[in-house]
């Protein structure tokens, strides 16, 4: 049996997501994006996430104004720039222009721009706003979602675990690597486990 | 500028955490576990994390009645067992001995004990819960942490990262991997970088 270390009550949960989150005061205003690892998915039917923000954060009114935003997640060629636009502020400067990355329209909302070539995006429409603390809990509800074409084999599956999708694990960004196994492989048939694990292999993707 | 397919409204948010959740009806109760993926940190201060449980799970009463339940966090050693307890119920058959995990006592909880041997366990007292739709949202409070004592180095630093965790991407569960960079390391000076950038080399550890 192993031994244990008891800490202090702290925010130790992960990994969770390390995602850019970008929005707009309208559809003609600067874009900005701002960095989010306390996110997660909350509900199935509807689709929804929350996200917690800091009320001082410059996106928090953005966000709470417009009642939009886009989950961009990241991938390695992204690391540096998630880490800038959690450190920096939307007020001082275009974090986007100073990180290289472009707004691109995204399906669904009126004024938050997806960020261009990121593995994928969600749309999502503030649903209710809940002050927690240092934080504040925004639950929406996801309206639309966009994959990146090299994410997906010639017979259509999509396969994002390919993507090396950056994590966050207690004050540091990890990738999401491997395939460990797919929802239900514990109780799969031998052939069936089999005839998966094979799709997941990363080298399929450019034979496909 | 890379290509984007759109898909209807889902869940895709990814990689999120794939965590154990222990709980027990009483303190002589049957401990049971059920694996979540929709769960994440929701506040820094307090810290608070949300899980979310479709009503017609077994462990939804024990927890809403109890108040109480503990976040496991899973390595590679557990991803069978964190499949299975996503699968079957605590309704039919006694999940932990099923999966050969043993229940053990959790600071700061009088009912929902943490399961032994995982890298790091969160004790959690539920603030609100909150339906949503196919899922009802638990807001809690962490109020205990233990985290497994060879995730330590000599100088007491704690490496997380170092545990392979695993985090669920779309259907496959995944392992955290590597550190991409610390919180910072975007501004941070190059002999900082350097310093920090060691600490996380995981060979470090068997040498502590």
């Amino acid at each position: 049996m192993n031994e244990y270390r008891s800490l202090n009550p702290c925010c130790m949960l992960s990994p969770v997501p390390a995602v850019l989150v970008s929005c707009r005061a309208a559809p003609d205003a600067r874009p900005n994006a701002l960095t989010i690892a306390w996110a997660g998915t909350v509900c199935s039917h509807p689709p929804m996430v929350s996200v917690s923000i800091r009320p001082e954060r410059y996106s928090y009114d953005l966000i709470a104004q417009s009642g939009e935003f886009v989950i961009n997640m990241a991938d390695a060629a992204h690391a540096k720039a998630l880490d800038y636009c959690g450190i920096r502020s939307g007020r001082d400067e275009d974090k986007l222009a100073a990180c290289g990355l472009t707004a691109r329209p995204m399906p669904g909302m009126r004024t938050a721009p997806a960020i261009a070539d990121m593995p994928a995006s969600l749309g999502c429409r503030v649903t209710e706003m809940k002050p927690l603390g240092s934080h504040t809990l925004f639950l929406a509800e996801v309206v639309s979602v966009q994959v990146r074409e090299d994410l997906f084999d010639a017979d259509g599956s999509m396969h994002l675990e390919r993507a090396g999708l950056i994590c966050y694990s207690h004050g540091v960004y990890q990738r999401a690597e491997g395939v460990e196994g797919f929802f239900g492989w514990s109780v799969a048939r031998p052939e069936v486990y089999r005839r998966r694990m094979v799709s997941y292999s990363s080298d399929r993707s450019d034979h496909s």
